[in-house]
Formats: structure tokens, sequence, C-alpha cells
């Protein structure tokens, strides 16, 4: 097995000092993580209670009850301890990591004789273990605890749970697997398969990476499965307990083998979960059928699937992709999990390839869903983020139901927020990666990275003004001059307006793949500094996506604009935005501590009708309006309101007369 | 209680003579009604079975088995037998009514000694009458059995089923009610109330109203009844066996008092059912509390909750209102049977108070909805009428797969075809009303009508050529000069714009509540001839309406009109309006044995995108495009395609330059 060139850029080696993003990661740091564990503790008035470690406090006997909450809880806490272990070994904290270690103890002592570890069949139903793989998140939550292990002992260096993990993963070897007497089985919920992979990386362990491989290599085969488990269990299931239809395959993506895929359908999260370890294992083993399912996955999401922000899956009905250019904006689900799990997937991708569409992805949904999920002050999360909201219409009709438009403090299923923190808490893992003699820039984020290039460790600190200014700035820092390549993103929306300067001379270096390199021997205190074109940019949608018809949004660098109704007459769908408009970028002081609004010219339709009138002739009566367009990353924090991405093009003209015939 | 001075035109009175609607009312008679009685006897092949007539044989204990189908099935024997009744009241068939006779003759055997009727608690659960009003629908199906029983009535003056209904609403008397000992009670779904009021009408029994205008006075008061029996039956529901969470009352428009009800909510056939026999009681009552809530409720309806097509219900959950302004195109319901039950509403409103307003709904839900959901060959059709569809969205997101983009052979729940059934043939009855002198001509359909109008008989021969030219023409013959006021309506489509001869005279008269008043003396053989201006029209929808924001819709006189992808590039969103464009009405004989197109200039945006491409800078590539348009009553009978009846209005000029600068 070969690794391809690739080397992860370890997280302890990149301290994120960035004017934008710090403020996001020491919010993780110094808010959302205290804040979850709080949650993880039921302490947080009025929010749902989360019985995460009141569970393994029962499964370990130190307290009588019930299991509370979904079968798959124990995520929950292993999302926050990985996100712990990531914010440990940037910002070394005692006092959390002694909760932590409290914490691992706890996990630990739940452990079962043989490895095993699930509060909920613990607790619930002991005989029950791997009945159904398909429903029960069993390796879903194994593959979580095993994130959190790789990352807690990566931090400080502390075996406890990674031991432990081992060891459920070597006990899960002899139950699921091709053997004869094993379980013939896979995940219902993806996830384990990543995780394998990553205790593959820090313990050296072949048979993690076999098992990562059978659970890919046996998914989707004929004949089913989950169809032999549904029969087994006599159709009933966990949910609703009572008989159900046999299992939708393409929900769990195992209607076909992974490996003749081309088309993401299913729950979007165990999707992009899957691609993620689909690329691991193509990179590791080289095999070409994977890689080219995997690049056929992700043209399908990115290129016919996506939401301009970077969300995916199109409906809450199974929490689910639905079909090629079918992205409706008010209906549209776009869970925050779904974008983590994308901007994994676009990490390996680039891992295995750098080219510049996968960091832009990455960068899309960083910058929109991933910022919007969270309120300014990290306590509350949007599970769903759409692109249009009426607030009443997400009360009154059913259909819209799932779209809140208010962040929430905490759900009954509550992936997302953990999702969250772990994602922000490990984001300097997502800015460079180094491959053979180059240095890739994917990501435009202040940082200071140590990094191992050619066989040299190379100091670079980067200064970014994104995304208020398109300009950042690398210093590289060597011990000797060096030779290397410093790969720089040309951003999609810079539209290829790039220019670099070393040390304050112009230079003209190649594009390779969406990256424009630099090629040189360096030296200590080097400097390249970088402009992007970032105007404002009026957006359109493919004409096969209708939901998005006539209607333009903007954006300004990787931030995607939006209307809201607290600096518009409401309703925004009466307003039109003349696409011959210049669009302004100004700097709102007063706005979250300074945001670039854009400002352009429009109309609004008079909205003052008769009392009577639902419908009459088209005679448009508009004036002109000013469209006030502020980045989706803060929308819904200005209290409860209309929000639309995509907005009406057009100039109406207030003298149209129609003339009309008599026929 | 008096009568407000209304007197209905009795059905056999009215024969209908019209170009255009006799071929459905002959469909109805020649097809309609003979292709369901098989469906009712559960012989279509490929249909869903029926049980309707299976379900009388075995609670008439004539066959052995068990009850099929949903609790409601006997409605729709129900109603087809009352389409039946109407058939025979203008066209008397011999072999129909013997087939009535025989299915009149197993009802009544089914019947039990105590009157009671209805198939599901004679079969299923005998001991269980009554103790579920909220989701049984036992009123219901009662309700519907007496409308059936009063149209074979009048049509033949066979008494067998009215009279074993009239034993059955005194029985149903003996256990609901005011009194002690009795449930205080009323229907979970509306109906029952206006077949009472019908049954009263024939019978002139007072306590048949008096039993109406209880279930209308007892609903919505506080405690609630439906929670209170929700209670006794352990809140066990029907549909799930399981246990519900308490009754959403407003589901039941049982959450408030029917007078103190001004928004529209809940199950939309329910609610406009009732709102019909609040109608009616308003109207015998002179009750102004309740004329009052008709009217807020008709006014909410008609002008917040309404699609142009005149389908009512915005949302399929629940089948039901959502709320104002919410008229979502593709995710929409506007059930057939709201529609029924809308022009049910319309005509009862009509009676209290001739206003074009409420004729013009009912044409308006007439020539759209209920003749699009029905194929042009009688033999399938919509539940749903969605104004816009995309085939695949309706297969692959399933937030749209109730709607059906083909009509569909039979329903489980097959409430709608047979509804359209009774409505059809009794048509005539929608036609005219008389009032004091005057005599209201509502709809312009050819007929030949006997009315009694100021104590005199009157023969009307209406003449028309809607929908396909603004025109009409009456011949009324009297046996001596007579005086009454002919009332035409000046419908809201002709803009004011209408023209009276009398006798070759130009005739200007007054114009009352929408109805143009022709005045005089009438001698034998006077005519009136009607000219309607009926230039096609682009409307567009109130700003509220949040779905129509930038689009129009094409109308012609009564008519919808829509496009199809058959007639266009696809997709439809693509295309736009030139709202300046001329709307060119031509006759296409060869569509449908001639059909009025619309076609006018617009632009299709250049769908020739990059295969990479989902998002690109707005740089609009379009070209001249013809758009076609057709009666919206139409579509869907060329093959699967998509519609949609509101489009982007909008020149896009393909010369744009986007003139923005850095900022």
């Amino acid at each position: 097995m070969k690794d391809g060139g690739f080397a992860p850029v370890p997280l302890t080696n990149v301290k994120i000092t960035d004017d934008f993003w710090s403020s996001y990661t020491d919010l993780v740091r110094n808010t959302v993580i205290p804040y979850q564990w709080e949650a993880l503790n039921d302490r947080i008035p009025g929010a749902e209670p989360s019985y995460a470690i009141r569970n393994f406090e029962i499964a370990a006997g130190v307290r009588q009850g019930e299991f509370g909450g979904m079968v798959f809880q124990d995520s929950d806490l292993a999302k926050w301890l990985e996100a712990v272990g990531y914010s440990l070994a940037t910002h070394p904290d005692k006092d959390l990591e002694a909760i932590a270690d409290w914490t691992i103890d706890l996990i630990v002592s739940a452990q079962q004789d043989d490895g095993y570890i699930n509060t909920y069949f613990t607790i619930k139903e002991p005989d029950k273990r791997w009945t159904n793989l398909q429903e029960c998140h069993e390796l879903y939550c194994a593959g979580h605890m095993m994130e959190a292990a790789v990352a807690y002992y990566e931090a400080t260096g502390k075996r406890k749970l990674l031991d432990a993990m081992c060891r459920f993963a070597d006990y899960i070897d002899t139950v699921l697997g091709p053997e004869e007497g094993k379980i013939h089985g896979y995940p219902g919920h993806q996830e384990i398969e990543l995780a394998l992979v990553k205790l593959h990386r820090v313990t050296g362990e072949e048979k993690y990476l076999r098992l990562a491989e059978y659970f890919i290599d046996e998914r989707g085969k004929s004949p089913s499965f989950f169809e032999a488990e549904w029969k087994r269990r006599d159709g009933i299931s966990h949910w609703s307990k009572g008989r159900t239809p046999s299992p939708d395959l393409a929900y769990n993506q195992a209607h076909l083998p992974v490996r003749e895929q081309s088309v993401a359908v299913g729950h979007s999260v165990r999707a992009v979960y899957m691609y993620s370890a689909m690329a691991d294992l193509a990179r590791l083993t080289g095999d070409p059928e994977l890689l080219a399912a995997c690049q056929r996955l992700w043209d399908n999401v990115t290129k016919r699937q996506m939401y301009i922000t970077g969300g995916i899956g199109s409906t809450h009905i199974g929490e689910a992709f639905s079909f090629d250019w079918d992205l409706p904006n008010d209906t549209v689900y776009a869970e925050t999990c779904a974008s983590v799990g994308l901007i994994f997937f676009a990490q390996r991708m680039l891992a295995i390839h750098p080219k510049s569409e996968y960091a832009d992805v990455m960068e899309r949904a960083l910058y929109n869903i991933i910022l919007a999920s969270m309120s300014r002050d990290g306590k509350c999360y949007f599970y769903v983020n759409p692109l249009e909201v009426w607030p009443e219409a997400s009360d009154k009709n059913p259909d819209k139901r799932h779209v809140k438009s208010e962040r929430q403090k905490w759900f009954g299923c509550s992936c997302c927020p953990p999702n969250v923190a772990r994602l922000l808490a490990s984001l300097g893992q997502y800015i460079y990666t180094a491959s053979g003699d180059t240095v890739y820039a994917h990501l435009y984020i202040g940082s200071k990275a140590d990094v191992e290039v050619a066989g040299s460790n190379v100091a670079i600190s980067q200064t970014s003004r994104l995304p208020r200014d398109g300009w950042a700035r690398f210093e590289v820092n060597v011990s000797a001059p060096t030779h290397f390549r410093l790969a720089l993103r040309v951003p999609e929306w810079s539209e290829g307006d790039v220019r670099v300067m070393v040390n304050g001379l112009a230079h003209e270096g190649t594009v390779e793949d969406g990256y424009l390199i630099v090629d040189r021997e360096w030296l200590d205190a080097d400097i390249v500094q970088v402009t992007f074109a970032m105007q404002p940019r009026l957006m359109q949608a493919h004409p096969n996506v209708r939901a998005d018809a006539g209607r333009v949004s903007i954006t300004r660098g990787p931030l995607i604009y939006c209307l809201e109704s607290v600096d518009h007459a409401a309703p925004l769908s009466s307003l039109s935005l003349n696409p011959q408009s210049e669009l302004r970028a100004t700097l709102d002081d007063g706005l979250f501590g300074g945001t670039v609004v854009i400002e352009a010219d429009g109309v609004a339709q008079n909205t003052a009708w008769g009392e009577d009138e639902l419908y009459r002739p088209y005679a448009p009566e508009s004036q002109p309006a000013k469209i006030r367009a502020v980045p989706y990353y803060v929308w819904g924090n200005r209290g409860t309101g209309e929000m639309t991405v995509w907005m009406d093009a057009g100039e109406v003209a207030t003298d149209v007369r129609l003339q009309l015939r008599h026929t």
C-alpha cells in the first residue's frame, strides 16, 4: 500500500492566528467546548437534554437509571472529545485536559470485558448487539469514539482511550468480516470506515485498514445484507418498534457496490462520510476503480447537487440527496453535518491530487454553511441551512417545519453542534498539504505552520485579510536555503486574477491544477504576497436548476451574500435586483464588528394592493429600491425575519403599458 | 325560519345544451358513471380496488369476507349514487335506474334494525359505533348517503333510500344532540350538516335542520369534545392503532366556535363543506353572526388562500390550508374535492346574496380545477392539482411525491372522481338562481331552463360560446307578457367591458353587485345577446404571494393557461415571457378538437452550459423564444412533461454587459 506522497501536516504544527477565523476557533475553545460540556451533562436550562454523560455513568455502573436519548447518543460525546483533542493540540489547557481524562476514565469504565463500548446496547439491549446494523449506529458510534481517541492521543500522547478503542476495533474485527462465522455486514451509518483509517495511521496496524476496506467492499453487494438482516429481525424497526417495509437500500448507499456508484443518493451525511473513506482507501491502496468512483461522486455532488452555499441534501425526508439539479431553496435540508462531511471528502480528494476545485468547495462550505450554522455567541445552531426563509411558513406550513428561522439551543438529535466544534478545532489541518517537493496552500487563513517538505522543515507564517480583502502574505522561515515549491490556490472567485509578489517583485508563476506555483530556493524570511481580485459578483445557477430560474445571487470572494428583511421592506420577494446595477461593497463598521455589505440598485414592487386583490392584471407599479446584502454566515443574528440568497433579477419599468389587442 | 327569497331551480328543469360543457356532462353520463360503477365493483384492471359494493354485500350478509378499504369507503358509493340521481333527473335511463335500484336495495338491506348504515362498523367493529367521531367518518358517510337519497328521490320520485336515510337521521338524532344522555359531539369530517339541510328541504322535517344547527353550534366549544373523546379511547388512533398526541383541533376546524372563525385552517375539504352548511343555515335562519362568519371565511379563502386556478389547500400534510399568502406552486395540494366544496360554498353564498364575486370563483374552479382533474376520456383523475410540475421531482423528491404528473386510474382514497361526477351531473343547478322578481344568470352555459320568477314560469334558452368567445344569447319564452329582471353576471375577467343587446338594440342596464340588470316586461321570444371583452390577460399575484414573485400567468376569459414542455424546449423555467409582448389568441383546430392557444414572445436562457458549471457569473445568454400557452384544463393529456402556470416575466437583453467596478 502506497501513500501517494501525501503528508498531512500534524495539527500540533499549525496554529491559527487569523483576524477572522481566530474569533471562531477561540469561540470554539472558550465557549463552544465548555457550553457543549454543560449540554452533554444536561445542564443547559431550556435545552433538550443530551443524556450522553448520564448514559455512560449508567453503563459504567456508577449511576442508576434508564438510557436516554437516541441510539447514537454516544457519538455526541465522542465528537466533543475529538474537538477537545484538537483544541488541546494547539492550546494546552490543564483544566480541560482534566475534564477529558475524567471523561475517558468514564468511557473506559463502561467498556465491556470483550472490548465493546456502546451505552445503548449495554444498558438497554445487551443481548441485541449486532442484530440491527442498519438502524442502530453501533459501528457509527464506535467510529466516532475512534476518531476521538486518535485526536486525543495525537494531542496529549495519552493512550488510554486509544488503547481502549483498539481493543474495541480488535473485537469488532472478530465479529464482522469476510471469514466464516463472522457477520458479513457493514454499518447502516457509515463513519467507522474513515475512523479505522485514522486508527491505522497512528497504530500502523494493517488489520484496521483491512476492516475499513472490508466495510467499503462489502457494501451494496447482492443479495443485500440489510435485506437479510431485516428478515432476521422479522422486519421490526428500532425506530417505529413495528414492522416496516424492506430497507430502502439507496438511503444507506447500499443499493450498489460502491465502485459502481455514480450519483449521490440517500442520507447525505452517510454518503459523504463514506466517500471520504473511499478516498482515503483509494489514496492508500491506489485502487483505480475506487478513485474513479470518488471522482464521479465528487462531480455529481458538487456539480449537480450542491447549493451555492456549499450545502448538500435537498430534502428533509431521509435528510437526503434528491436528484440532479433539484435544489429547492425553501424546502431545502442542507444539514450542517453534511457540509462538514463534504469538507472531509474535499480534504481527502486534495490529498490524492491537489486540484483547486476541491479546496474551492472546502472554502465555500467553511465560510458559508459552517459559520452560518452557529450563532455569534456559539450557543445556538442551525441543523438545516436554508437559502430562503419565511418565518411564518416555517411555523404554519408543515412542509417547512424543519426549516428554522432561528438557531436552536440543542437538539434531541444533536449531531451538528459537536461536528462544527471538531471541525473548527481542527481547522489547522485543512490549510496546507505537502506532497513531494510542494507545499500546497489551500486556504488563506492566518496561521503559523511547521511543514515538512522535500526533506526539510519549513516554517510558514501566513497573514490573510480574507474575507474582507483579497490579500494574503506568506513569510517562509528556513534554517538554510531550501528548494521547494509553494503552490498557492487560485480561488475560483478570483476568476484567475491573482498577482503574486516575491520579496516585492512581481512573480509570474505557472498554474497547475488551479495552483500558482512559486518554485524557488527559499531563503530565510522570504516574503510572498498574493492579491486576488475580489469584486462583488452577480451569480446565476445553471438553467436546469428550476428553483433559481430568473434569479441571481451576490457573492464576494468566498462569501455568499443574502438579503434579510431587517434591511428591507418585506416581503423580500417583492424586490428585484437590476443586473446592470453597480454592486457596491462597503464596510459597515457597526455590523458585527465590521462586515462588508454589498449595496445595489433594484426595484420594489408596490405592495399596497387593495384589500380584495389577490390576482390582478399585470401592470407593475414599482419604485426604485436599495438592495443591501449581508454575508450569509451572519444571517439570523438580528432577530427573526425573512432571508433569501437568490433574488429576482430584472428592472421592471414603471411605464410599461401593455398593448394587447382584442382577439 | 325564513327562506331569504332564494328559490333553487330544480335540476329537472335545467338541461345542459352547451357546445363546450355538454361534452363533459355527456362524458360523465356515458363514461364516468359506468366506469366508476366498474371501479366500485373492483373490476378495473390495474386500478386499486374500491371494495365499496363488496363491503355492502358483506354488511348485508349476502357475501362473506372482511371489510376492505378506508373507514369512509361507503361515501364513494354514495357520491356515485348521487351523481346517478342527477343524471337521471335530466337524462332518464332505465338500465342505469335499474342498477341504482339494485344498489339501493343492497344499501337498505345493509341497514341495521335501528336505522344505522355503515359497512365499516357493521362488519368490523359493531360495538365501537360513535366512539371515534373525530377519525371514523360515520356522520360523513351518513351525510353523503343522505345527499344521494335526496338526489335520487328528486330525480325519480322513489322514496326507498330517502326513507331509509330519514330512519338513519332519526336514529342519529337519538344518539347525538344537546339533551341529557346523548353524545354532545359532532363529526370529525363535516358533511352531514349540509346533507341534513337537503333532507329538511325535501321532507320539510324541522328536526333535521335542528340537528344540522346543533352540529354547527356545538363545534369548537370548550372544553373540546374531540379531546374528551380522545381521552375516552385512551388516545388510540383508528389510523395508527397506537397512541397519538391530543387532537389537532384546527385540522377539524374545531379550535374555535364556528361563529368566531375568521381564517380558513385545517383540512380544506372539511372546511368548505362546513362553510357551505353554515351558509345554508345563515340563509335559512337569518343568523347575522353566522352570516358574518361565512363572509369572513369566504374572503379569507378566496382573497388570501386561493390559487389562481380556484384550487385551495397549500399543503399535503393534513390536506390543509396553511396561512395567508402561502401558495406554493410545486408542493401545492389543491385537492379536487376542495374545489368541489368551494363551488358548493359559492353556490350557497349566491343564494344568500347574489354577488358576482361568488360566481366568479365558482366559474374559476369549474373551468380550471374541475375540468383539469379529469382526463379527456373521463377515466383518470388528479387528486392534487399542481400549478407547477417537474415529473422527475415528483418521482425523486419525496416532498413532491403527492404531486402526480399523470392522472391516476383510481385511488385507495378515491373521494375525488365521484365528487367530480356528482358536480358535473348537477351542473344545471349552478347556472341560475331566482330571487323575488329577478333571475340571476351566474354561468354562461348553453342550457334550457324553466324558471319560476315573480310568480310566473319562464323558459330561458341560453346559448354560449364560452370559453372560446365572449358571447352568450338568451331567448326568453313566456306564455304572456311578464315583468321580471334578468341579471347577467359581469365576469371579473371582462373587466366590465360587456355589451348587451335586447332584440338587436343596445341596452344600457344598471349593474348591481356585479350583475347587469335587464329589467323589462318580457314578451315571448325576446332575445338578449351579451358580448364580453375576452382578450388574453397577463396576470400577476399579490406581492405577498412569495411563490409568484416576478412571475406572470396568462388567462383568457375564465380559463387559466399554462405552459407544457411538449410545446417548448425544457426546462420551462428557462423561459421568460416579455410582458410587453402581444398575447396572440389563436384557435388550434388540431388540439383536442379545437382549443384556443395563446402565443407570445419571450426569451429562452441558453441551457448549453459547460458540463462542470453549476453556478457562474451572471451574463445571460438568451435567444428569442415563442411562448405557447394552453388552457390549464387540458394539461397532462399529451404525455408526461413539465407544466407551469406561472412563468418568469422579463425581457433579458443579450447585450447586457455588467459594469462592475472593483471595490
